[in-house]
């Protein structure tokens, strides 16, 4: 056996998180960072540091998105979907139907493809909101705890779902020339399938934990971590829907159990000591500079306009609607503005499954980290004139305890933002 | 891409908890457990559920060793050996060299090679004692904080590395025909490098750590994985060392850091929740039940004999030089027959770099399950008419508590044997 792989994964955990260190002192989430380290690594620059055709670090990065997108779905509450109302749905909604059917045209515009899917994949690619950035200006804002704030909260977590129906849909779809009737009963039964799982699952955890006196116990993340793998396995093998799909389903389930909280934190260090940073560096990885036509480039300028402006439109218009004031439509609208990790875990499926051409992931990634830096830069002008004294104080003492001390900066705002949803 | 290898997972994490329960039921330890779930997934009985080529499992078993060693030399504290003292010393080289010639004299016999290293191999397989079960047996009897108690421990921790250091003898010796001479100045080479790494690298993390306001921050751990890879990357690829003796030797290290706790709180469910199963369930897995010649037979039953004798007589030769009385030589040595994970784990290595031969895997885990078992009964014999009474109460008070939350009472176990180390 060659022991290369122990020096690679030693490069993937070292380099994401120096780079992800660096990105944070820029004010920009670590994601980026580890974008960046990927891309050093793989064959895009010419270094070539890691191998590409690695089944290991390939297997480890599904593995990887799998427990994201698993975390992801523990820490939504289906309980507050309901709460979230009318407004936050409507504004998730226009917010995800415009950039879905922007992110279409663009592609149907520029693209060399006539099939319509692939288009709209593109769309799919831009329909998912990052909150977290918006989270952390807010607070310096001092506005998080607003009407604003709540609406993007709301509006954030409706978002996510609707954007898995939206790449369930479509993946689906690309299936290996099914009907269009076949694809539709196959997601109804996945959905049925998550359903009865959901019901039957979260009882029989729940009796199981209660009748072992509610303590924690090892088996209780580990049966966790099953009932994820088989349910991404089985919605990819029986129903044709993606993994990551059955893996956020089953994240739902296990987040409405009584030990949601504990499992949660023995996922956590799985996630960030090991699997999330190999996802992230693959992805950064895949990325191949292909000889950037001007058609690239022109593809790549209108893929961040559009981006930009049909969330801003989308859920501004949304908000709009439900009787927001303009200034406040403006500003939840730029709060959505941002992009992060379900938008290139997205486009990676794409890739994988051939409906989002190779060289597509470039300008992605570049969408991915523009968002992520005008987001706070415009939702600062959004607010300006507002808060003029209030910022520069809070703006202070953040930078200060950021500079100190990142990591915990970053969960405890991760924690109050999750306190504010179920509020 | 196939999604194969998610079910293949699922079915290793679920197995091995499931039999590891049960074998828990049975007084046993759960490693047992996840041995016959390996079996039974394996080709061993001709099920094959989990596929024998497979990269992905081959490489995540070994990073779970590594991982396993790794927190085994983050949990012996360095300070230790020397409070150790004389006695502890005594009682563990006498209880390393005597099954080290008992397991190479029972192969030299019966194997038929006649190769010198392989034959020492079978005896660095039975150096290491799993001191965990007789912990539990203690404890239970009332007896851990006595003075045998302490000499078990104390050998025990001392045990540990003289069988490391037997294992990289051997290991380093088998390397491609380089001279005698060559092999120790690398192991040399190697401790030197181990002495500076541990010395640079203990002051550079206490230093960060300092400078960080000795906060709990993700890039601790994150660090300490980097450091643990790259040691067992850098013993295998610069000097022929195992690369498991690299991970112990970052475990040492890490272990001296002031985040020690910490870090080891972070590792602990990336072990038990995802890389420890597979690890165990490989070696299962590896198992090839070979036509059960007599030689074979006569083998397996020889070593297990060898292996219970040599530990007791030889720990108990070393406890009686060392003043004790013969009932408590009596106790110590039956206290030092248990092996554990570290017998598996230098057996696979074994067949790895091919100093074991792929059809001796059976008996050896077959003695590791029989000193497991026979441990905690002769060891309850010898104190026999010592504790009658006590006895009764320890163990019922224990059965009970067992049987409702067999998990936390051994990280509790686990965690007073450390304390116990610690005085």
């Amino acid at each position: 056996m060659s022991y290369d792989f122990l020096w690679h994964i030693a490069l993937i955990l070292l380099s994401t998180k120096v780079f992800g260190l660096v990105t944070r002192r820029f004010q920009m989430p670590q994601v980026v960072g580890a974008l960046l380290a990927g891309l050093l690594l793989g064959p895009a620059f010419g270094l070539n540091l890691l191998p590409s055709d690695s089944e290991m670090i390939e297997q480890l990065a599904e593995l990887g998105v799998i427990v994201i997108m698993f975390s992801a779905g523990m820490e939504t509450d289906v309980r507050d979907l309901k709460k979230a109302g009318k407004s936050g749905f409507i504004i998730a909604l226009l917010g995800v139907l415009l950039p879905l059917f922007g992110g279409a045209a663009v592609s149907a515009w520029l693209s060399p493809t006539d099939d319509m899917l692939q288009n709209f994949f593109i769309g799919t690619v831009l329909t998912a909101t990052s909150v977290s950035i918006t989270v952390e200006t807010l607070r310096e804002l001092g506005k998080l705890q607003s009407r604003v704030g709540n609406a993007i909260l709301a509006a954030a977590i409706i978002d996510d779902i609707l954007g898995i129906i939206a790449l369930t849909m479509i993946t689906s779809l690309s299936g290996d020339g099914e009907s269009m009737g076949m694809v539709l009963v196959k997601i109804l039964l996945f959905l049925l399938f998550c359903a009865v799982a959901y019901v039957v699952g979260v009882r029989a955890l729940d009796w199981y934990i209660h009748r072992a006196k509610d303590r924690n116990l090892r088996r209780y993340p580990i049966a966790a971590f099953v009932v994820c793998l088989l349910m991404a396995f089985a919605a990819e093998e029986y129903f044709g829907v993606a993994d990551i799909t059955g893996a956020f389903a089953a994240g739902l389930m296990i987040g409405a159990t009584k030990k949601a909280g504990y499992i949660a934190s023995k996922f956590e260090p799985v996630q960030y000591l090991f699997l999330a940073p190999v996802f992230f560096a693959s992805i950064g990885m895949s990325v191949v500079l292909p000889k950037m036509t001007t058609e690239l480039i022109v593809f790549c300028v209108l893929l961040v306009v559009v981006a930009v402006l049909s969330k801003w439109i989308g859920c501004g218009l949304g908000a709009k609607l439900c009787g927001f004031s303009t200034r406040e439509c403006n500003q939840i609208g730029l709060g959505m503005v941002c992009r992060g990790e379900v938008a290139l875990i997205v486009a990676n499926k794409g890739v994988d499954i051939g409906l989002m051409p190779q060289e597509l992931f470039g300008p992605v990634i570049i969408m991915v980290v523009l968002t992520t830096i005008l987001t706070p830069i415009l939702l600062k002008m959004a607010y300006k004139g507002e808060t003029e004294t209030h910022l520069q104080e809070r703006s202070f003492g953040m930078r200060r305890e950021d500079l100190e001390n990142l990591d915990i900066v970053t969960d405890r705002l991760l924690k109050q933002e999750k306190e504010m949803k179920h509020q």
